[in-house]
């Protein structure tokens, strides 16, 4: 085969929770000698993605930004919405394959851990397939790893049952999750928060659970949810990719 | 104060999952720089920890080996067990905080996360209430990420609810997270290998369970269980650190 036509491999790069410090040797390698990158971001935004790796990039990189066509102005329930998306993220992975096919490598900037709850897994389904295209993953620090650090306390001890959820879930799939651990591990909380805070009120855990806002980053912020009222809670802008905190209590000698 | 008697940091840093490649631009870093390092093993041994830095470290280094006093001889339901380990945490704690308040900064190789059932936190909460020491912690790649990313197949969708269980947990505790979750990662395998087969069986999602042992490592083996008799599970030699994970099915458009 000629070295010229050689396929390209397409890499999903975990970029960790945010800080660059933070992301893998790998990673950095990967990014800092990339000819071809691609992410995700909402249309008219940068991208949390990209901006990451600011600073990081070669001066002759070819970026493709795959813009979501959809945010939350359709419901998910919504089939619409699964339609829509679906095509393009067909679109984005036929577009990845081509520029495969000519040789060239691709690393699709992930944010946190590319396996755990990412968008860049659907892409990787619509690829795999494809048995001329080689895909890889590297795997990083997940914004929940992040998050707990910047409790300045542990999570799990011992035999500790550890939970994660997602604040989209109904209320009686939260309050059976927060149940049926010893720790517990909250994601997307944004303007799922109100829901959150009256379950884990009536989990009777709001003692013991910790609002964190853009871990690792410069603006990191951890809050005990109990210094917070009903009124705080409901008025409160907190990010999509804000972590809720409650740590295990198991054994330690 | 004098810069010369400025009290050092003791700074947990995790390694990751094995792969050097894998350990974050930070921990590389500092790992790098040190001169003062401390790590766990087991007595006689080499260790785990200390062997993922192997070449990377300065050749006027200083190591402390945290040796052990016990690990399968007794069992930790034994009291005696916890006595004896809570005595060894506080003389490595009081053997950091004396290399600390000399002025030295000393790196504690953890691996994994050291947050995440990790022994590096039953030093950090000895040093916590010691006012004039600061404690340090920088996040890592947790095994179980390697290991969801060494099965080529993403862990969690949409809003699956992800449970990790620890191995050593009865078999009835093991049962009711398995059935409670969408996606279940169970870590601490080894010897336990058997119990957790019964149970997976027993839960009918067998055939969806995958058993990664070395994850990220040049030894890494991801075994679909299903193609496991109980006569290969009950001669198998599975290490302590090997992860099972079952793929949440979640919501995909």
């Amino acid at each position: 085969m000629d070295i010229s036509t050689k396929t390209g491999k397409i890499i999903g790069v975990g970029l960790g929770p945010g800080n660059p410090d933070l992301m893998s040797v790998r990673a950095d390698r990967l990014i800092r000698n990339a000819r071809y990158i691609a992410f995700f971001r909402k249309a008219g935004k940068l991208g949390q993605a990209r901006k990451i790796v600011e600073g990081m990039l070669g001066s002759d990189v070819v970026e493709y930004a795959m813009e979501y066509p959809v945010t939350t102005e359709v419901h998910f329930s919504d089939p619409h919405y699964n339609q829509i998306l679906s095509r393009f993220y067909e679109n984005c992975a036929k577009h990845l394959s081509e520029l495969a096919a000519k040789g060239n490598d691709v690393i699709v900037l992930c944010e946190g851990d590319p396996f755990f709850y990412g968008s860049f897994m659907h892409i990787y389904t619509r690829l795999q397939p494809l048995k001329n295209i080689i895909t890889q993953v590297v795997p990083a620090i997940t914004g929940m790893s992040a998050a707990w650090s910047a409790t300045l306390s542990p999570i799990t001890w011992g035999d500790d049952v550890l939970c994660v959820l997602m604040a989209t879930l109904a209320k009686d799939k939260l309050y059976k999750g927060i149940q049926n651990a010893d720790a517990v591990v909250i994601m997307k909380i944004g303007r799922n928060l109100p829901k959150v805070y009256e379950v884990l009120k009536a989990a009777g855990k709001l003692e013991r659970a910790f609002l964190v806002e853009y871990a690792s980053c410069e603006q990191e912020k951890v809050i005990a949810l109990k210094t917070l009222n009903s009124n705080d809670i409901s008025t409160r802008k907190t990010p999509y990719f804000s972590i809720i905190i409650l740590h295990g209590q198991g054994r330690r000698p």
